[in-house]
Formats: C-alpha cells, structure tokens, sequence
C-alpha cells in the first residue's frame, strides 16, 4: 500500500509552482551561483550584481520553473548578499525561488525579504542543521530539501538513506511542525564514473521514498555524469529514468536544450503533457534553433 | 518476494548473445522486413535478395545484437522466402535471427534451415497460435516472442495483460515443455498520441512481469512515438525509461544513432556497463559523426 502523493507549492511574487507525482516535471534552474565562475565572484564582491540579470534570463528561457539562488561568495557578507540577489531576482521574475545556502544568516536573510512561498536549500539529517533551519522554514512559511546523510559521509546503501528520511520526516514533522507536503528529498545522486552501483541504489531510494511518504524528490541532475565523456547525453537519459522512478524535480542548468526536450519527452509519456502542448512546444523550439544553426 | 531473474540464450553461426536483466540491452534490428517498402517488396517478388545485404550491413554497424527477419510479401511463397533470406542473412553475418512471420508453414520452413538458437516472432495468448506455433519452438529449440493479447482486440489495462502472460508461462510451459526463460514477453507499447495512459500501463506491465516471472521482455520502441513529432527523441527518450522498469530488449531500426546511444547511456547508468567501455565507444562515434557532418 502506497501513501498517498504529496504536492509541495511554492509561490514567487505572481507565480504558483506546485510540485507533484502527477504534475509536469519541475526545473530548478540552478545557474544564479558563483561556484567555479571566478569573475562573477570578483563581480559579486565588489557589488556589481548585473550578471544576475543575464543568469536569471537564460535560466527562464531555457525553461527553469523554480531559480535556485546561491551567493556563497568567499570574504563576502553572504546574509546581505543574499538578500540583494533576491530581491533583484524577484524584480526580474516572478518564478519562485530556491534559497540556497550553507550559512544559516544568509538563510533567515534571504527568507526575511523573499515575497512568495520559497523553497530552502538544505538541510540534512543532522540534529543541529534541523535544529538551526526548521525554525525558520516554519516561521517564514516555506518547504525545505532535506538530504538523507548525517555527517560528512554520504551513505552508499538504500537503506540507510532510508534510515535517515524517516528521522527527517518524523523530527521536521513532529518536532517543528513542518507539512510533510513540504519536505522535498534530495536522495543523493552520486557520479556513476566512481562506482557501476550508484544510479540503481537512486533509483531504490527514489521509488522508496515515494511509496513510503508520497514525497516530493530532487536531485543535482548533473552529478551522475561527472567525470564521464559526454555528460549532456548522459544527463539527458538519466532524467526521464529518474522519473520513471518517481523523482518529480530537479536541479539543473536549464541552458542545455537536449536535456530539457528530454524532461519535456518524458512528462509525455508518463501521462503529464495534456495533449502533449509543452511536448510540441519544446519540438518547435529544436526546429527553429537547428535553422537558426544551417543559416 | 521477486521471482528470479531468467536469461535467454540465443545463437547464431558464431555468437551467443543473452538477454537478461543484469545484462546490457538487447538491440534486435528490425529493418530486414518489406512492409511499408514498396521497391524492396518489388525486388524480393522478382527473387532478387540484394537489398537484404546492405539492410544487414546497416542494422549490424548500428548495433543490433539480433537481425529481425520478416519476408512478408504479398503474392509470394513466403516460406521460400523466408528460408532464402535467412540462408543469406546468416551468409553476412553471424549474430543470431528474429524469424519473424504470422505464417506458421514460413516460421517452420525459416526454423527448419536455421543454423544456431532463434527467437521466433510470435505467439499470442491465442490457443490456436500457441498450438500451431509452440510445438516448432520446442522442436527446433528455440525462444518465442510472446504477446498478451488473445484476439483482434489489445487489452488496454495491465490487470488483462497480465491475466493473459500467466496464461503464456501456464500453456507454453506446462503443455509444451518450453522453458520459462525462452519465453520473451512483449507486454504491448502503444502509441501516445492515442490515449495517455498507455505509457504507465507499459510500464506497470514491464515491472510485475519482471518480478512475478523475471521474464525477459520485448517491443516495438518506435510505436509509442507514432503521430507525434519528434518521433527520434520520444523513443530515445522512452527506451531508457522502459529499461529503468525492466525491459530487456527492443525490436527498433539501429540507424538512429540518438537511440542507440541513449540505450548504451542508460545500460552505463543501469551498471550494465563494467568501466563505461561500450558508452566511451557511442560517445566517440558521435563525435566522429558530428566531425564528418562539419567538414
């Protein structure tokens, strides 16, 4: 017997987003992120956020239903920064947003000024990250992402990620009064190039999750194919597995066409694109920029 | 409790190839077949077999593990045929045959010249198919195709699916002494466009039979796109899906290599492919093919 699918909504200024087992796939556009980009960082650091707005754009027109945003910015104030990028963000869209951060100020920050229903990023199945961020999820209204490790080891079995989703759902539900709809599980996808087993242990935990708590999952689509040739191919044919199994968003750079058509082809054919109008859509746009490129 | 997984050896002049779940996936080319081909079907009328040689060439350097054959000409002794093209056919090459015919004295004469192991192309839950054409599969020891449906009509839900493959392991073990792991279930894709379930039924089909029976499982990977756009990417898209919920092979033309390559990226995720060496191979001949296209 399967517990009933839960749906988490998350709102941006005019827009709602409603995660779902039965609803289209959701993009987490995940470009709005300093990491690895060495001049943005320098940009952010001297308080020039202007590339955002170029971030922000290509991440929606490329399909992003939800912005992830980090400003994990070394020697910065991460809280105010933070809070900055949001509040741009939301002048120039009114996608909701996924607050992202390691740094709880930068965390309260950011939810302090967000107009919406945002989702947090993340905590884990720690004591003391529950015990600093549950508070703020409840007080601020929002849904949180919880992955199921406990320290800084990452389970490489099923079952003990399994352990620790229930203890997230029983301490956020029970002891913080956290929505159960409102947790959305990052069961861990780890790059297949390290280990042949990983994708499969995904996929046990995926399907798990959703049988045993209807949850809402999400992933870092593009960690499978880490260190692997051909990584957009491999990102493409991941996705549309990972939701045969139940995973129903993911966190990725929206920018690449190929994986998005593949999200699209997918929510077809499990039943989610009434009569297939994003499917044909997203073959449209494929013909016109494969024009764009014989011209 | 699943049942175990069953593997199903099939041979040709030289090489064995095994379909199984722990195994990578099992690519039967389906392009030797005169339907819809009006000067192919011209030629083999007139005897003249030279189409089949550059169709085999084509399907075998795009993948395929296995050749489907099908020598359905009107106006023709298709046995003769048959048994023509499959002494040709294992002439060129040495993977293993699909015979393929709704003629049981063409399944008989194609069989009977057969060298090595074959897959036959196929029963129904039909009494009179399975007593025309199992007591050929045991006595030239060979694997069947097996389709649950028991009339014109296609069960549309997977509960009559599936009360029509218990039929199949029941009649075709128990009354014709073929072992479970030669019977290969094609639990029936269907195409979207037509109806949107069709896809889930798929694959709630795909899953019991894997656990109920661990059978190995077939079908026709283009159907599912049939009418829609973008037929390519919908089917290279549902193959690793279907793959994900248990299929083990498919009939589909190799010369789409986006298909091919998504079936050897989601063997790789699958674990089914030790060190990542046949997806380093798709990959370089992608980028081999696209280097061609540029000059």
């Amino acid at each position: 017997m399967s517990a009933p699918r839960l749906e988490t909504v998350l709102r941006g200024k005019g827009t709602e987003v409603v995660i779902g087992h039965d609803r289209p796939f959701c993009l987490i556009g995940e470009r709005i992120n300093p990491t690895g980009r060495r001049i943005f960082q320098e940009q952010l650091r001297a308080g020039d956020l202007s590339a955002i707005e170029r971030d922000v754009k290509a991440q929606v027109e490329g399909g992003a239903d939800v912005l992830d945003i980090n400003m994990g910015v070394p020697l910065t104030d991460e809280a105010e920064l933070l809070a900055k990028a949001i509040t741009l963000v939301q002048q120039l869209t009114d996608k909701p947003i996924c607050i992202d951060s390691s740094v709880v100020e930068a965390l309260e920050a950011g939810l302090a000024v967000y107009q919406g229903r945002a989702l947090v990023n993340s905590i884990t199945a720690e004591d003391e990250r529950m015990e600093q961020i549950l508070p703020l999820v409840k007080k601020y209204d929002a849904a949180i992402i919880a992955l199921p490790n406990d320290s800084d080891e990452i389970p490489m079995d099923a079952e003990k990620r399994m352990v620790l989703t229930r203890k997230i759902f029983e301490v956020a539900t029970k002891e913080y009064g956290i929505a159960a709809c409102d947790i959305v599980i990052d069961p861990l996808a780890m790059p297949i190039g390290a280990d042949q087993s990983v994708v499969n242990t995904f996929f046990d935990c995926v399907s798990q999750i959703r049988d045993e708590f209807g949850a809402n999952m999400t992933c870092g689509a593009s960690n499978v194919s880490f260190g692997m040739p051909g990584r957009h191919q491999i990102n493409s044919t991941f996705l549309p597995m990972a939701m045969t199994a139940g995973l129903t968003s993911a966190i990725m750079d929206t920018r690449t066409p190929s994986v998005v058509e593949a999200v699209k082809a997918a929510d077809l054919l499990l039943g989610h694109d009434e009569w297939g109008g994003a499917w044909i859509a997203a073959h449209r746009a494929r013909l016109a920029r494969e024009a764009a490129l014989t011209q």
